[in-house]
């Protein structure tokens, strides 16, 4: 399986409406994915190692798809839309990464 | 539900065994954890936001859990063991945030 991560750094002073990113944001991108997106999951940062530290990542989510190919055919058609809607919810500049990603229950 | 993200920031030339992480090293975690661990997942770095690119990632691990008190309580016992096992992988500093996470299949 293939995770493509999106994360938002912590910046001092800078927004980010968590709310807003999981009931309008998230549930956009799937549907505009379509199903090269099989499943999401959304992170909010809470801490760093040590409780009460500021965290490294203030959001996250990740999309989990079969494989890179069928995700950039994907989000190349969609992803001025997507970009689009980022103001609405922080100014912080997104970074992405892809995974091959296992599992153990 | 809380994720606790362990994550190895790619370092040109510095190694990183995912074989032994994967069969060794993450099943240890688990078992040492015990039920402070229900489950994990890990991510092998394949790209940054262009194919071919270099991950900001090399790897990471997440470690879902009921809370981070439940966590802290039964990591702050066997953390001595589980960092010893690092040098057998790799020689990068893992970073270590908590995460609250919501998802949607």
């Amino acid at each position: 399986m293939i995770k493509v991560s999106i994360s938002y750094k912590y910046e001092e002073n800078a927004n980010f409406d968590h709310a807003y990113y999981s009931a309008q944001h998230l549930p956009m991108v799937k549907s505009l994915l379509g199903d090269a997106c099989i499943k999401y999951e959304i992170d909010k940062g809470v801490c760093g190692p040590m409780p009460g530290s500021a965290p490294d990542i203030i959001a996250a989510c990740h999309l989990y798809t079969e494989s890179t190919e069928k995700f950039y055919q994907a989000f190349s058609a969609v992803q001025k839309e997507i970009l689009r809607d980022v103001k609405n919810y922080t100014e912080i500049t997104p970074a992405m990464q892809v995974n091959e990603v296992s599992a153990s229950e």
